[in-house]
């Protein structure tokens, strides 16, 4: 099996978002250049990064863009594709839902949980709301090995090692709280207050040197 | 004006979080390599960061977190606050209303714009929802700096220009569609799905480096 870095799937991922866009339209194929771009790096570097799955481009026709997007698939998918499961219902969990339908064939909402019996047992775009309570046996028979946890802070981390025990090897959690598991499962803290705390530090950045410019100039 | 890089101001609001969690907390003091223990990096990189901003803590007593916290939050805010706007009040832009809701003092949601007439002309969660066509006069009179973008792929581009125009110099996107904008304007592209296909991609990678291990075992 193949390892690649944090990085560099994090560029695939990208590669690959771009790629599926310009399938939508005519163009078949892609030169490194109009990839690097696209993706906010230099070509060099995608260039390395194909070479690294096995792609290389001609000079003349670039690459061909349904053959690279196959062969990134064959990276960050797996051919029997991944189930996911969300936790949490709520304004967040449902946002989630919402963007996921239908945009991955390989990763698939399979469940969600909840412990709002206005929730459980009903079905949200498609997918099914469990009760909190029968994660194990759920994310176990779905064979689920994603979990997103889109609840408040209070009970996140509890939940986090409840996905965990119930098979789950890989979570994303949105609470605004930082979760700490064992070394063997992934897990990335995407809080999202901080995110805004960043964005406006960098705001008041570009504030502060437009105004520089502006008394200059 | 101080300059720090993209990392230590990331590190300087993952320690402003933990700190504001202590103080909740009885502790008055803390020691770098418990900082650095929370915060995931090691205590050598705290010391450093914190003597960037003009704290150095004492062997014995560690660092007061009250003062810390000062220190730190005059570096990451302005004294006057910052105003933030969320553009799109379906499921994400509620949710991320809700979560920000009392959490930082000197960075409010000041405004909400959507062109769904059910929404404009209403208060949510405190905040009032205007119509996008309004969004340059708001923004200015409400001295608005930072965005956020919860809405579809289709519009999200030119939500971003609208927001640049308005005075906004920190956006953070939601949309699953990479915005690229002016140089001075910082922008955040925050792809949930994405981010969702990382989390997969690691999960697989812990599930197959534990049958791996029970096979060995």
């Amino acid at each position: 099996m193949l390892q690649f870095s944090e990085k560099t799937i994090e560029r695939l991922i990208i590669y690959r978002r771009i790629l599926l866009d310009i399938l939508k339209s005519s163009d078949s194929n892609i030169y490194s250049h109009q990839l690097a771009s696209n993706a906010g790096v230099n070509s060099a570097q995608v260039r390395r990064d194909l070479m690294g799955i096995g792609y290389s481009g001609s000079s003349k026709n670039g690459y061909d863009v349904a053959m690279l997007l196959k062969g990134i698939s064959e990276v960050i998918d797996t051919p029997e594709g991944e189930g996911v499961a969300i936790v949490g219902l709520g304004h967040l969990g449902r946002a989630i839902l919402d963007y996921f339908r239908g945009r991955r064939q390989k990763l698939e909402i399979r469940a969600a949980f909840d412990h709002d019996p206005a929730k459980y047992d009903r079905v949200f775009h498609g997918v099914r709301c469990y009760h909190t309570d029968n994660m194990n046996q759920v994310c176990r028979e779905l064979n689920i090995t994603v979990g997103i946890i889109a609840i408040p802070p209070d009970c996140a981390e509890e939940i986090a090692y409840k996905l965990a025990e119930a098979g789950v090897t890989g979570i994303l959690n949105y609470a605004p709280v930082k979760i700490d598991l064992p070394q063997n499962i992934y897990i990335e803290n995407r809080d999202m207050i901080m995110a805004v705390e960043k964005a406006a530090y960098h705001a008041r950045q570009s504030h502060e040197r437009k105004a520089v410019h502006e008394c200059i100039s």
